[in-house]
């Protein structure tokens, strides 16, 4: 019986919580080299990380994770916070020799994603490896749709069309939160979701994003600052005060790719009725795939090569066993979760640890969704003029 | 610290992951009474039975069902076995005062239902409580359906229109299964995916089926023995030696409902290219819901007191915090999946084991669909007659 | 230039528009042997007519049927009246030689229709020939579906799935009207829209109905008399007079067909929220079709023959040129309406008339569809029992 | 009886057609001030003319257009031509005081479209009138968008989203046409389709687009000149010979709106598989809307008014009483056509020309989206940088 595998999660919000049931249930659907224990969580309020260390069902809690991503019982440190602390933590655990899994995006800067870059190239000489969290990859209708670019499907590509349409913000009143303050969250719909669209795009796709032409734009400039927020107990609510909004409420650029194709794209939290439309379509010379998260179990496919009176965009209920990831669950048909695309997502990190495979997407693919939203952001400055992407 | 359940899980194949998926993920999910803790696999065949335990995590195994349910620290019996095991097993471990959880249909006979739930009633005396695995009312859109029912927001029910449409069997060469044999599986289509949509439709409507008029039909009637199950190496499949199907392909039948409701209903596993359509459909004098499990995180629902140029059906993405189940997991719009259903069935059971929370369904209302599906049976054999639900 | 061909048409509501519309419109799009004139537009009430004659473009009118079938210069006699006149006009047109196209249903018994068929046969000796307005077979979407059941692209067919759903009457107090009194009507839903579906599902398939196993009902009993109706000026409306609805509200119905498969059928005009959901799906052992009318120019197929991985139900815009009559119309993904099959059928009617083409469906077609509703009814009045079609 | 309205039609191929059908039509389904006479058509080759004018029903033929727009027997010059020839007919026509309904985009450019609006306003105060061929608008579901909008159903507009997506020029051996061609068509993709959504999404969000960041590409540089286009007969298809396309495959922007909205649009010729996918969605503060042409009796809508659980986007089938256009046609549920529309678009000029009805759009209005395509082509050629829109 070969070691099992010890992650260190740092953070325990949405995040931390999603990757800690990813850790458990991964060894119980695949076949893994070892197996994994989530056996360290690590907060900053004792109490509360405790109070989540009992709900996930981790065994030890730490308060400072600079000691903890050093402790030698630790293999993996797995980063579930903001983004403004993943360049200190990734750093440090991998300067530990710890393998590292960090959430999305890699950093709130391309100067800070360089730095991890080259953190983790100077680690990887010694068998360290990285993985950065773009946990939508994962997903198995994506996934195919890969496939069929890779093996040919679709030809040569011309269009690449990805919306994410949330519309958790459409209400001006909603609360300030770190993720709309750019010191804490670094962009806003950008960063946050726009971030997945263009590491999906680039992938799927085979091509990468050569310049950009965005308009960013911030539809709620301030609002309600919530008293806990402020350390002031309840007065906050009720004092009325409001904060600045920092970040952008919805990001759109249009885009030339390596191969010839042309993009657009469009995040938006303000999207009213769009729960969390993730949408992803290509057009090829042979073929087409689209994609929306809020039906993620299928893929639309069509097939330029159908007897005309027989073509039209098939639904492909992606849960056969053929399918990626979809034969360690269950019969075809019953589908997938959102919380499985984690367990999806360990057991690759695992897998890569003890083969050859390669880590993907690791912090040099992360690094280059960075400086993609980092051009992003610097047409969005210059009146939306086409900005290369520098590489 | 209150003693944790004990669940001893009898069976390991498809339902039996399932089930032990579930009982691990609950408590990381849901606030429970008492913590899960499925500490006992039970199979017949000792290798495989300890190669599943492994693989799911469950630290003892046994190939003796009767003495597994008997055992002093088991709490809950689980039995994910085919039908014809059920009544044995359930009533044992009813006369041993352990809690049942049985999966549906609840037995391959009236008779032996009606046994299973008296024994039911007689435990129930003495605080046991049983439970039947229509594990699709914890779909959160299913039971949002039920939930608009009950409010009156559908008024007066004239229609329910159920169809589960697999297609697995569409190909003449599958192999001959343990469901494709009466004695080991009761029925076909009918009490596989039948059941599901009889109970389903009985309590998303709050009403009872009255009588059935129904024709089943059984399209391919001879397949493929596998050597496997003969014992005889792979000979058989050598042989092309095919043996008789014994259940039925396919089952329709129209239905009167308690309350006034006209039903129709088909079961088939012909429908060549639906994977898993479990549907229902409602329809009432105020408003309609509809529901197609292959878009399990969607209900639809229209509203008749819409304004007429504004009136169609919804898609509601049942994902919000004020739906059934899903504050318990993920933000808006990050659906579940199928194996999440089990989790909200252990945190039902585990609520209802320490509660006044009724146990639903339990084997009385199990035996309820039992009272349906031979009906159903009858009336085929009698030339589609219409035949009363004997209650 | 040849003479062109000449139409009376009886009746002047909702049909008798829809065919006039069709007769102008058709020589515009379609190459027809000769070109239609709606010469004669008859009614009962000669201002009402006359009205209806300026409106829709017809140049004369008559009040009288009976001379009007007879009149020299009309070549076709096209009967949109309620079925209970069908017969009477039908055979007087036939016996004056001129071709009939009669709205659906055929009649509103089989005595009738058995009439009205043999009518048919001796006319057709003299060159006479009949038409059933079975209007839904103009669509190209079905039109596609039947000729990809012809191409044996859906293998031996199991499932036959139709549903025809409205909602019109789901308000108890929608009023009394000659669609809801049996001796004017024949029936209600079920000679209505469920004949449509009927006929569909056999002519699609390519297989007859054999036996059918029925349930028919009627929810709400009575209606508000209007006082039109009734010649009373406004004062039953006032009087909150009500009279009794002697037609079905609902039918439903399982069948077994020539060729082995199983039908579920369903028609209704109180699923709230439908408004025309004439649904078609046939599963066959190599590929399945589905088709709803509220998508009128898509059709669903899925083949069994694509790659396992690529296997889905393709949504067929059928609005190519090589698919049935688009070729006539717009440019590819340019729908059609509903109008637009009336069109199809009188250029149907015309190529009919000038060549060896078989005039489908034929009033012998249209009696199979009254005899199949003649056994759904005489089952509904037999406890549901299996009652054969009598042919 | 009043005097008819005579109108001549310039042009006979797709729109010509579309046309023709539209003036024979209203008058038989809307109730009009006076009656529409499409008395003569006029095309440069006589022959070709004649062989229309017999299919479409057209009395008279004339092959030089400058002598056919002063004839004082015609009251409404119908342009469906080219755009290289818009402004030459219009003008004369305008200046003979007849009333213009032009395809379109309005001109080739905005030189041209600014002296049609000039010679419009001019014309204007002689009573005459000017119409832009905007089809669309005339589809009941845009139109109840539009409705929803100014009834504040939607509140503050945050996001207009736009695309058009057709697929006939993804083959790179698709011939070359005048589509193809600057000099005839103004451009490609952009005014073609473009021009659509640019109507649309003003129209329907009552905000003007400020300005653009755009791309435009062109994906297949040249193409096979069809030998009948060159006068040589078969020869050209025999010899392999491309010539140059020289407008844009795909034009892509991003928009700000006057009232504050931000814009993402998109018309392309070449997304595989999408007839004719005339895409558009707006969200705003309280609703949403949206709209596919490949469901053109479909509206999408999201009331974020109703209560939390319960909310949805409906599909609201846009066939009822209530409902814009549709009280004149079919039952509800019986949807329209793309052919209708001009139905629609000739019944609002009638109506129009004997009003104090605005027509709308009329040439000012069609000058303002000919400005946008000029900004957007402007913003293309330098870098994309936001380029106002100049008014």
């Amino acid at each position: 019986m070969p070691e099992p595998v010890r992650i260190a999660i740092i953070g325990h919000a949405f995040m931390g919580a999603a990757h800690a049931h990813a850790w458990r249930t991964a060894p119980r659907f695949f076949d893994l080299p070892r197996q994994p224990e989530a056996t360290l969580l690590v907060g900053r309020d004792e109490a509360r990380t405790q109070a989540a260390a009992d709900r996930l069902g981790i065994p030890e809690i730490a308060t400072d994770w600079r000691s903890a991503v050093t402790r030698p019982d630790i293999d993996v440190v797995d980063i579930c916070t903001p983004g403004d602390t993943h360049a200190a933590i990734a750093e440090a655990a991998l300067a530990a020799g710890k393998h590292v899994l960090c959430e999305k995006p890699l950093a709130n800067s391309v100067a800070e994603a360089e730095s991890m870059a080259a953190a983790a190239a100077q680690a990887a000489q010694r068998g360290v490896r990285t993985f950065c969290g773009f946990s939508y990859r994962r997903t198995p209708a994506l996934a195919l749709a890969r496939r069929f670019v890779e093996e040919g499907r679709l030809g040569e590509i011309r269009h690449v069309r990805a919306q994410y349409l949330q519309d958790w913000l459409s209400d001006a009143d909603a609360p300030l939160t770190w993720r709309l303050d750019k010191e804490t969250a670094g962009s806003g719909a950008l960063g946050d979701i726009g971030a997945h669209s263009v590491d999906a795009a680039q992938w799927v796709s085979g091509q990468h994003i050569e310049g950009v032409s965005a308009l960013m734009h911030t539809f709620v400039t301030s609002r309600p600052v919530s008293g806990s927020s402020q350390g002031l107990g309840g007065a906050g609510d009720l004092s009325g005060e409001r904060g600045p909004v920092t970040v952008d409420d919805a990001a759109a650029f249009t885009a030339r790719f390596s191969g010839g194709a042309v993009g657009v794209f469009e995040a938006t939290r303000f999207a009213l009725g769009r729960r969390n439309a993730n949408r992803l379509e290509i057009n090829g010379s042979k073929g087409s795939v689209a994609f929306d998260f809020e039906r993620m179990n299928q893929l639309e496919y069509f097939d330029g090569g159908d007897p005309q009176e027989a073509q039209g965009f098939r639904t492909i209920h992606v849960t056969d066993a053929v399918h990626p990831y979809t034969d360690h669950w269950w019969p075809v048909g019953h589908g997938l979760g959102y919380g499985d695309l984690f367990v999806h997502q360990v057991a690759d990190v695992l897998t890569a640890l003890d083969t050859e495979e390669p880590a993907r997407p690791d912090f040099q693919e992360a690094l280059d969704v960075q400086r993609v939203l980092h051009a992003v952001e610097a047409s969005a400055a210059d009146a939306s003029r086409y900005t290369p992407v520098a590489r």
